[in-house]
């Protein structure tokens, strides 16, 4: 029992969901426990240095890193890949992985969803308007231009879907619940590959998921993975 | 002619010579453009979305990545790896070079270099030196505490020598170009590490290139890096 695939993190974060969509097209089983980065005490510094989630178990193998965990998953369980198989197309979803976790995410996203919904309800504070407009009306459409020119008309990012445009897909999930809307007139290309990516059954079926958790506690989120995913 | 291998990013960047190390380690010819990040124009952002150092060009395939291009490396040229054989391993040090990458490198010593070298000599501003103790009284302790238990006694970080071992030299290298010192009585075993790393053929190569080009000029850099690797 103890070496069971275990995710830690709340599939509140795009990241820990970007994870359960790779396990889920591996058909891999696991279990997660849905643990809140910013409330983790210190046994949870012990296992994520950084205090980021998720972190992959299995047993006494510690992972904290989602980019390094996809990798694992791909290389443990090849059967269906999360990074498409040429090599240059295979760095070039790595590429969009790497600029969507870092920038787009942690730079952009991340502090869109932070200040809108964390803040409020987490911390109990007020949002921190002007950090909100400097990604609505500087970052963020900066990132979607450079995007419309890198998505593809038909297709994904680096041609098999991978984890790079799953990242995306998941993240964009965030800044809708912190009140971002899509401008489809003015992003067409990306807008029609993001619903390619959200049409994909393990993406939607994190996307419905996602949907279910924002609102739950720990304890309600445990029942509504279980629903999802089953008992590992 | 247009196939070469190409890094283009100044060799002062700890992020180019861990991919300078990889290519000594793997004897895979190259030509390298010494470009400083800060002060790219247009064309450079076309390569490098976030005016990242270093970016790759085979060609018109372009890679503006670090750690992407460590891997795509690794997989065109596997003679020797720059990522441990088992399949754990790989994923351990993936972690710590994703750590020294982002945590490490970017929020605590590049800051500290920013701060101390980048600013003075190129902005010709005097640094922040609040920020420069926040790095060395804060940030970086609380880094080599969480590194002094992760270094093993003897060998590497995750076995062989990765490309996680050499990044974390190779910004060590630009920590003590900005007044740090490393304390080994308060941390031994990472002193003893760094030793081991800083020894092998490779990272011993770009430090002691690195020691040459941080005072010269791109067209000076241009001319030691031809001395150190040849005209490819």
């Amino acid at each position: 029992m103890t070496d069971k695939l275990t995710i830690i993190g709340t599939p509140v974060s795009p990241y820990v969901r970007k994870v359960l969509a790779v396990l889920d097209m591996k058909a891999v089983p696991f279990r997660c426990i849905p643990q809140v980065p910013f409330l983790g005490d210190e046994n949870f510094t012990r296992i994520s240095p950084l205090r980021r989630v998720p972190v992959m178990q299995i047993g006494d193998f510690t992972l904290p890193d989602s980019t390094a965990i996809v990798q694992y998953l791909d290389e443990a369980h090849p059967e269906t890949m999360a990074y498409p198989g040429d090599i240059r197309d295979r760095a070039r979803a790595r590429w969009f992985e790497e600029y969507a976790d870092d920038h787009l995410g942690r730079n952009v996203l991340f502090k869109l969803f932070f200040q809108r919904v964390v803040r409020p309800r987490i911390f109990k504070e007020e949002p921190d308007e002007a950090i909100v407009a400097e990604a609505l009306e500087g970052d963020l459409p900066r990132a979607l231009d450079y995007l419309e020119g890198e998505v593809p008309d038909e297709g994904f990012l680096a041609g098999d879907l991978s984890a790079g445009d799953i990242i995306i897909a998941t993240l964009m999930k965030n800044a809708l619940w912190a009140g971002w809307q899509l401008d489809a007139d003015r992003w067409p290309r990306f807008a029609a590959w993001l619903a390619r990516v959200n049409a994909t059954p393990s993406v939607s079926k994190v996307n419905a998921l996602a949907d279910e958790v924002v609102n739950a506690n720990p304890k309600e989120q445990m029942v509504i993975l279980r629903r999802y995913f089953g008992k590992a």
